[in-house]
């Protein structure tokens, strides 16, 4: 297939394809501007992979793209965690380069990796090196971290096909629309970013970029600048309704796709009464975004469903080894075009079926519900935290002897990871347990309260019940 | 991927699949009629391929899904063909059995090939068979005859990817709305009716669907039924912007595809007038339908022009091995995912190229203008008509020593044949000539009229110059 850019670039130059607060960009120009950064960038010819540490802007999308035109898969790097976590992630994903927007270069600097801003790039000589003209579908275009059930967090290969896929199998579920605008507030390091950015450009639809999540800017977008779409998860949903109050928005914003993990009842019914068009979906870093949605034309109907799995897509709920019957709970299992090939480095899972780990069932009528994500995921503010990622700082520290990681509601946030510690040490104080895990975890996975205990609660094989910590 | 039709049943079982005048059905009782049609046909265990012979008809959708269950390629056959011309198509695509409709039945007995009606076929007994559950991709779903510039027609093959990529890359571009409905009444044995019935189950889109084309009905569709598109050649756009006099089309009615060749200005120019959206395509039987089509958008500014490459196509123009300057006119190369892999029986095409042996430019915007089909292909009322392959015929007479056809402009179709002719036998009349050609050639195909000549054009190498007939 062509390179999609410079085919979207043919098909619709001055289409705008990405639309900021300030400024914007045709697909035209955003052809131009990366295949010149792909120029500069062969400047520095790096030694691995090249990683991307930004909050969302033009010259982040153009850095994404301007990788595609030398086919070097782009490491996407959250910027909330803390500098040992991305030296981690750098090594585990064989990073040879960070492109960082200037407000992360400090911080960057200090890592054992070679790291350039945007704008120093830009002003490097272009080269007048072949890019890609046609793209390798099975190659893989972006990594993304996701720690799993394990702890260590693990980089997530997607294919350029994997997300030719996901927009396709998006697209034949929501329709698309000539006036389409889907806005982005979700990083674009996070792959509900990541895949309406690539959307756009197979799409030819304008991507409405902020920053970052701000209720205000968002709802003022979604009211008078002909947003029709915009993917959010549960905590800037009911940020958003919050700020909608009494108002209501545009009858041409047609669709507020919710995932992010399951979402509470009484916020869908906030959603319906004050006729938001919220459609709750499911999917994951693995399968490249989406991989059910529930139709709008069933979105009151089946209030709480994730929808059925999408055109190109198979799921199935399994417990142990049988496929379970409807309304039994069970583990989802999926696959399809969009379900990641693997994890960079790790062996291939040998069954064709990506084991999800999520908890969910279907209804008589095939409508996924999903119950919980993976047994001891905590979501909060849509990020994942994987308990055994925190334990695992804890038990390093000296003066604990055992530690055990849970989630607790949150207002705010959804969810909030607390710990639960045995401790050999009497001096040892939350605070400093709290320090030692701010200099090594993002302050999102930060227990947010530390409780000491005797023992805790184990299992026969004395495998840790996090589910009965209390 | 799980089999189309079971997963759009699973997906939207309720949904209006097909609507006829009269009756309609379901998605759901799409699937259960074409499974229980499979079932039923596993009693004939046909030694070959099925052929279709038939009108447009719920039962003749039906027994095309039908035989996809059963993984079995379905040679359609065109209605308006003679006698031999079945029994040759037949011949040459292996089939073992024909399937038609009891309008068909007593013509298709004659030949040396199984004939069953639908309606017989619905009275077997329903076998307990294993059916299909995954749709193999790369497998051949149909085969169409195409004549090709050399005469004899040749089984075009189109796998289920070919279809599957044809569905996704028109709906990149024409969009994709909830309330779409598709006007089919084009023959579904022409490549322009069953796309659309491909697409239906893809999209999830209801097809309306007539027998064959009556400007009244689908006037009446259209102002009525709630059609949002329509695929049309220019004989019957012609015919509907005169049955639609000074009335206008409902806003809803989004698009008007205009394909089987160049599209006359001046009815373009009327089209306009009438504010009616009619949009230029260019594909063929070997592209599964469309490959380049204006989009809506510029279908004003670019009257005239079949539009661009759809997103996952290419085309270019050569002029012998170069490649043409834009407005240079040259032969049209087309490549992606729709193109057929080659002709049943014939060898591979070994360059990654389809040579379509049309003629067209690209303007300085890229925008296709198709010159001239084939250059002597003759089109009327949409059919294809090689020259050809009624000399061919025609040198086969006793007393035609030689012979040329060529097209002949005609109000009510377009075009018309015409053959000009030597004889040594005095006593042949152009009534006898025609009386030959009719047992064994579609009426359509028969020449309107008849020119004697002492000698045929001919180039130095003797061979014929059809532009120069008169």
């Amino acid at each position: 297939m062509e390179h999609w850019l410079n085919k979207r670039a043919a098909l619709s130059p001055n289409q705008i394809a990405i639309e900021m607060e300030d400024h914007s960009v045709t697909f035209l120009q955003l052809q131009q501007k990366s295949q010149q950064f792909a120029r500069q960038l062969d400047n520095l010819k790096p030694n691995g992979h090249i990683a991307i540490l930004s909050d969302n802007s033009i010259d982040m999308a153009v850095a994404f793209w301007g990788c595609t035109y030398l086919q070097t898969p782009v490491v996407f790097l959250n910027t909330r965690l803390s500098r040992s976590e991305w030296q981690q992630q750098c090594n585990d994903a064989d990073v040879g380069l960070i492109l960082t927007s200037s407000h992360y270069l400090e911080k960057a600097k200090h890592l054992n990796v070679s790291v350039e801003s945007f704008l120093k790039v830009k002003k490097l000589t272009v080269n007048e090196v072949p890019l890609l003209d046609e793209i390798d579908a099975e190659k893989v275009c972006s990594m993304m971290f996701t720690s799993g059930t394990t702890g260590r967090a693990k980089a997530v290969q997607q294919t350029f096909h994997n997300h030719w896929s996901s927009a396709v199998a998006s697209s034949l579920n929501l329709g698309l629309l000539p006036e389409d605008k889907w806005l982005v507030c979700l990083p674009l390091f996070h792959i509900g970013g990541l895949s309406i950015l690539i959307k756009s450009v197979i799409y030819g639809m304008p991507v409405y970029l902020l920053e970052k999540f701000d209720a205000d800017k968002v709802h003022q977008a979604i009211m008078k600048s002909a947003v029709t779409l915009i993917s959010v998860v549960a905590v800037t949903c009911s940020r958003l309704l919050e700020r909608l109050g009494s108002e209501r928005y545009p009858d041409s914003f047609r669709c507020m796709l919710l995932g992010g993990g399951p979402a509470p009842k009484p916020l869908l019914e906030q959603a319906k009464a004050k006729q938001t068009p919220v459609v709750q979906t499911y999917g994951m870093t693995e399968t490249c975004s989406q991989i059910a949605t529930l139709n709008e034309k069933d979105a009151l109907r089946k209030l709480g469903s994730a929808g059925k799995p999408l055109f190109t897509a198979t799921l199935k709920i399994v417990d142990e080894k049988e496929e379970c019957n409807p309304n039994q709970i069970g583990e989802i299992l999926a696959k399809g075009p969009m379900v990641s090939p693997g994890y960079y480095q790790h062996k291939k899972q040998s069954n064709e079926w990506l084991r999800t780990g999520d908890l969910g069932y279907f209804d008589e009528e095939g409508f996924l519900y999903v119950v919980d994500r993976r047994s001891d995921l905590i979501i909060s503010g849509g990020e994942n935290i994987y308990p055994a990622e925190i334990e695992e700082v804890l038990l390093m520290m000296d003066g604990i002897v055992e530690a055990g990681v849970t989630a607790e509601e949150d207002k705010q946030w959804g969810q909030v990871p607390v710990a639960y510690i045995v401790k050999n040490d009497k001096q040892l104080t939350t605070d400093r347990i709290k320090d030692y895990c701010k200099d090594r975890l993002a302050n999102f996975k930060v227990p947010k309260q530390i409780h000491f205990r005797d023992q805790l609660p184990r299992n026969a094989t004395n495998k840790l019940q996090r589910h009965k910590l209390k």
